[in-house]
């Protein structure tokens, strides 16, 4: 019994930690966007410098669940609550990467007032924002249907790309000039359309930990 | 002594499934990229077709990882090595999905001749195409060197993503009638890149193998 409820403390600051990271990711998410919207290239470089911080947790979550399995050897799902825990800290620091290369496009443009509001971007941001929480959640609460529900959250990120980039490309035939700030927009699409498929992934892999099967998803 | 042998077996038996899984994701690459060049449906559909086993060998290494961490109880290097083959199995899924998706795009364009002929794509298939190669290898032969000369082939699938989105928004201010195919063979290069990104992954991957520290080479 003690060697239970040993295991259950591991586990628990696992999970803790894996809630930090989420929350770290979405906080990077945010204020790449913000720093884009405002043009603030401090709040970018901000972004860009504490991305070690989420490198560093996965780390973290490495060592803590291998402590966990080499000194309580678990077993059937407790063995993939671990795994899992590794699989979505790998989601977790890519995503991490792609609001870092956001910042980066908001330095990249220094300054320069957007050709048109940015109105897509910041809605597919909010839908992968909420896409990050509902990963976590569904991975503490061992929650299938948020799994799901998340593959659909993800279709609609990449429907709402796919409008952007008509759009953008609309501007770009009117005001051929743009196309530089077009190119870095369309990039920031596809960050954000990313970090959702890798949100979408972190589902999959909350089917695995509850099932012991592997659906997919992304498709 | 039985159990190392054990062990090195299962092992043995792990890495040949991963060497089976980036085999079929290469395949795979190379099969939806020449499906696009010669505008062959029946290429691309088995392509969509046969992503299925590349998420069944995922499960596969899942199970088998699992079995090996439950009955040999390994530690350190011996548990990182299956902690990175169940990473690494992640990726190669992604990459098949990915594959299937470039596959996805000759279905779309359904025999229409290409507006221009293709060559960044074919190219950067071939570079990334190297680095699947290289990211398997790195693992076997727990080479930190060639994840870290992965790293710069992922840099030059960059440059040429970068090269072929200006190409392509200089032949669409001449034929704005070509948006459409020019939308779709931009989400090709986008595909490669990711899939690129993901051998990137894996290079970081066998880093942490080898000397227990995560580095960053996404960056």
């Amino acid at each position: 019994m003690v060697r239970r409820q040993d295991f259950d403390t591991g586990l628990n600051q696992l999970r803790e930690l894996l809630i930090k990271m989420g929350n770290r990711m979405d906080e990077a998410l945010k204020e790449a966007i913000e720093s884009l919207k405002a043009s603030d290239l401090n709040k970018a470089n901000e972004v860009i410098r504490k991305d070690a911080e989420l490198n560093a947790l996965e780390e973290e979550i490495l060592e803590l669940g291998s402590q966990l399995i080499i000194t309580q050897q678990p077993v059937a799902k407790d063995l993939r609550r671990i795994i899992v825990a590794f699989k979505i800290s790998s989601d977790l620091e890519r995503m991490g990467d792609l609001a870092r290369d956001i910042a980066r496009v908001t330095v990249r443009l220094d300054g320069q007032a957007p050709v048109k509001p940015l109105i897509d971007i910041p809605h597919m941001a909010e839908i992968a924002s909420t896409m990050i929480a509902e990963s976590i959640r569904s991975y503490m609460d061992e929650n299938t249907d948020l799994a799901y529900k998340m593959a659909k959250d993800d279709d609609e990120v990449d429907e709402l790309y796919g409008a952007m980039l008509r759009e953008l490309y609309a501007v770009l035939l009117e005001k051929p000039e743009s196309a530089p700030q077009m190119m870095l927009l369309q990039m920031v699409g596809r960050y954000i359309e990313r970090i959702a498929d890798h949100a979408t992934n972190i589902g999959e892999n909350v089917v695995f930990l509850v099932t012991g099967r592997r659906p997919d998803l992304n498709s």
